[in-house]
Order: C-alpha cells, then sequence, then structure tokens
C-alpha cells in the first residue's frame, strides 16, 4: 500500500473534543505520512523572537483523521515508524508563569534559543557539543468522551503528552471514545529531556510515517495511552499532580500484570515494586504525565 | 591494600544526626566490605510473617564509619563497586498506610511475598519468569549538618535515597557535615523498581564493597547527594512532593551546566529541557526522591 500524506496545510486542530470533522478517512492498516508544524506555529525564528505568554493557539495537531472502522471501546495502534525534520533548527524557550523554574530566581522569561541542526545533530549556544537529535511527537490524540481539552493538555484522549517514548519504533496504542476516532498529532520536538523542564523540548516540524489500526473489541478496554517500545509496556497517566499521575500509572500496569498472571492485585502492586518502575514524562502542562515502564518479560501484549 | 569488613555487628544506627559516634576508623582511599542487615532486622522470613506498622527502627544503617581527614564542607566519595546478596531470599512488603496505592481499593496491607534467590534470579509466585538480581543500597548517608532523620528519611546528608543508580559501578558524593563524615549504610535490595511503589523492594542483607575518599576543599561544594555512573552525572534531592523534589535536582543541575559552560543560569534551564531528564527514586517515603540525569557529554566532574 503506497503512504498517504496528510498535511498540517489540510487542517489542523486546537483542541480535541468530542465532536471533530475529519480532513480525511483512512482505512484500519494504512500507512500515512502527517506533516506537521511547529508548536509555535512559526512564530519563532531566530533568538529575538519571544514568546510572551502561552497562546492561546499552541501545539497545532494535524487532522482531525477519521480512521474507517473504529468505534467508541475500541483501541487505535498507532505505528511510529520514522519522524523526519522538515526545518533546519528547533527552538526551546521559555514563557513568564510557565515552566517548572517559572519565576525562581535568575531564571529570564520570556526567552528564546534558537538549535540549529546539522548532519543529524543540534547544536546550542554556549554547550560545545553535539546534542542528537531524537525526535518525538509531543501532541497526539483522538476525539474526546465527553469534555474539551485543549491542545496544551494532556487526558485520557493523549493530547499533550510530552513524553520521550513518543518515538520512531514504539508504537501508542489510544481508547477510541468516538466513531472513526479522529486521530491528530504535531508539536514535534527534535530532542526533549524527561520532564520538559523549560516548557519546551526544541521545537520543530516534522514529517511523522505512521501506521494506523484499529483493534475491535479488544480483549482489553484501554481507559488511557499504552505506549510499546521494543523493550516494556508503559501506561501512561495525567493529572494534576505527580503523586496521583503515578498511582493511576501504577494502577494501569497491576491492573495489566494481575489480568497476564491471573494474581491478586496485591501480589501485582508488590511485584510492580521490583521490576521497571515509574518514569516522568513532563512537570510543566496543566496536568502532568507520568508513565509505569513494565519490561516486556512480564507482560505480552493485552490485546 | 587489603580490604578491611565492617558488619552490622559491630554497629548500626537508625538514626542520622549531628553527632554520631564512630564503630570504625578508615583512611580515605580505603577499600572497605560492609555486611548490611536486611532493612526489617530480620523478621521476615517467611509470607507469613507480615508487619503491621512501620517500624521504629527500620533501615538499619552499618557504621558510622569515620573517615580521617574529612571535614564540614568536603565531599566524601563513596566508589559502589559489589554488592553481594548474603541470604537466599529477599522479601517485598506492603504496610497498612504507608506506599503508593496505600488504602486503595484491592490493595491489601500488610501482606509478605518472598522473593527466593537462585542462580543469580529472584522469583515471585504466579509470575512465570526470573527476575534477575540488580542489588542497590537503599539507604546511604553521613552525620547531619543539625537536624536529625531516622533511617527512613532521605534528605540532605542521604539517608533511605531508595534509588536503583545506588548500585555496584556508580559513584555516590555526599557532602560532609560533620568532622569523619560518619558514613553508615545498609537497607539493600536485591532488586527495585524505580518509585518503590509498594514501599520495599526485595529487601535483603549484603556485603557492599566500597572505596572511600575524602575530597578536601572541593571545587564545588555539594548541598544534597550526587550520583555519578558510568554515562551520566545525577543531582538528588528529596522534599515533600514530587514537584518540589523536581525543582530542586533541576537546580542543581543547572548550576553544575552554567558553571562548567559559563552560560547563564537561564541558558542552562533551556539546556537541561533537551537532555537527560527527571528521574523518580522513590514516592513512598517521609520525604520523595528524585534525580536529574546530564549526560556525561554535556559535563565532566564538577570536582
Amino acid at each position: 500500500m503506497s503512504r498517504r500524506t496528510i498535511s498540517h496545510e489540510e487542517g489542523a486542530i486546537y483542541e480535541f473534543t468530542p465532536e471533530l470533522e475529519p480532513i480525511a478517512t483512512v482505512e484500519s492498516g494504512e500507512k500515512l505520512t502527517i506533516d506537521t508544524r511547529d508548536s509555535l506555529d512559526g512564530a519563532v525564528q531566530s533568538d529575538a523572537d519571544v514568546i510572551e505568554a502561552v497562546p492561546d493557539e499552541v501545539n497545532a495537531a494535524t487532522g482531525p483523521i477519521e480512521v474507517a472502522g473504529a468505534e467508541p471501546g475500541d483501541v487505535l495502534r498507532v505505528d511510529i515508524e520514522d519522524i523526519r525534520l522538515t526545518e533546519e533548527h528547533g527552538r526551546v524557550i521559555s514563557i513568564e508563569g510557565f515552566g517548572l523554574l517559572a519565576g525562581h530566581d535568575g531564571i529570564e522569561a520570556p526567552k528564546t534559543r534558537m538549535t540549529p541542526i546539522e548532519d543529524g545533530t543540534l547544536s546550542f549556544e554556549g554547550i560545545d557539543a553535539d546534542i542528537p537529535v531524537d525526535p518525538l511527537i509531543g501532541t497526539i490524540g483522538v476525539a474526546t468522551e465527553s469534555e474539551s481539552h485543549t491542545t496544551l493538555v494532556p487526558h485520557n484522549h493523549g493530547g499533550n503528552l510530552d513524553t520521550t517514548d513518543l518515538a520512531a519504533g514504539n508504537t501508542v496504542y489510544l481508547p477510541v471514545f468516538q466513531e472513526g476516532a479522529m486521530l491528530a498529532m504535531g508539536d514535534c520536538k527534535a530532542a526533549m529531556a524527561d520532564g520538559e523542564m523549560c516548557g519546551t523540548g526544541a521545537e520543530i516540524g516534522t514529517d511523522i510515517d505512521i501506521t494506523v489500526e484499529v483493534l475491535n473489541e479488544p480483549e482489553t478496554e484501554l481507559e488511557r495511552p499504552l505506549i510499546e517500545t521494543p523493550d516494556a509496556w508503559k501506561p501512561l497517566a495525567n493529572a494534576e499532580t505527580l503523586e496521583e499521575a503515578c498511582e493511576l500509572a501504577n494502577r494501569d500496569a497491576i491492573e495489566l500484570l494481575s489480568a497476564e498472571h491471573d494474581i491478586s492485585t496485591t501480589d501485582a502492586y508488590l511485584f510492580s515494586s521490583l521490576v521497571g518502575g515509574l518514569e516522568i514524562s513532563q512537570v510543566v502542562d496543566p496536568l502532568v504525565t507520568v508513565r509505569n515502564s513494565i519490561p516486556k518479560e512480564y507482560l505480552s501484549s493485552p490485546f
């Protein structure tokens, strides 16, 4: 099957809602290239371009893409095959009132640093080292169940997950809340630390190669996103505090362990305290994101 | 230099205070083997042995060991060379009111699961997989500056850090607050997840091979513990909430980056958002622990 391209120029959203109008309809199993623009819609092209406040419209997500046959209660499987940068620089910025150290002594906002990219590495002025390009998707999600969330917010539908594992070679499973799923994605980074402390990674436009597949009537219903890497399964959870997000992600991991091994919730909890563990995705968005990694030695596909 | 053994039978503490009486005095550069007992002092030898409440005395730390020449303001470098298990099983437990999911539906406490160990792997009843033994030190610290902390608490002196990186092949740097440093350690685990969700790993007695070295008048003063792995430098921070611990660990990472590259605090903050990142050590102790990993490509020894 040839690979169809869907560009942000055809349509992009700044809010995930229950009722989204698709810009394209694709089949389950179809291979796609998703063309995304940078999270700041091109507003930052030099260190002199600073962002005074979090824009009302940020993290444009190319889509929505209707996936034929997806029904509420299904799972949408998205294999991330490649993320190619379409600009020759990223940008990392601080915004007043936003970020882990907002308001701390010595932290200036707004501030912009461009990160030029050459031969697969980023550079950052003042750091005499090449930073490997390691692209990831910041925002990926589907139409919500009932509420609406701007593309600044991560929640059960996905959205602004800002998770380093949303990278080539990995798969993300999203719950389907509405007919057609209505997938959208954007807000890519050329590189990002776990935590995304200042509030951004190296924001950049990309072409993302994916394959989408609908899992009809899945053996396991998903309440929240789940990531598969070559080595691990990682339930993701979003909450007001990191503590609450840890609880949700751990509960999801325990449920998977308990179901697979037919052990009690308590035994799965004790076992979860021995292998893999809690990982920070981001600590800066309106809800924060945590994942609980369980190595594949102990967990097979729940679907 | 031959390796001297210091055993928990010679002395162990349950509280780090400013004034600790040493059970041994060693030289800077000396190689030691530290014999530790399990965190529950042998009280749990089968699944039938449960712990009703967090004991007043828990996490016995073998020591204190006076390191000759260590003065307040110095740094104590501890190379962790090997951690050998001295029991044929660990134990992972829940205790009422303790742990990430304490009080949640379906989580029983108290509960004990023994984890028998054979041929370098743990087993856990109901899970049909070998769990690799991957030992770590749960509690390691020095005499405090002015306050006192039981060995259940992690703080600037170290203490109950419960961090997977406190493992063979890595080095921990501790601030010296009192003459002789007064190093003590124990509370080892045969395996533990990042997060230590249920409140323990696979608790076990060990022999720990270390080399201690005093860094007199170090180029960089340490306020909190710092870990060096083969690939990264990781400042550790402890706080009431994960958010606060993230802030402290990120500030420490930024300070190291800023000093090494002679860049502004803001630039170091933006750069810290691109590489390595925040990692969860534990989410269950009276203070929680987070580290901020910076790959060695971008940071050399601060000492």
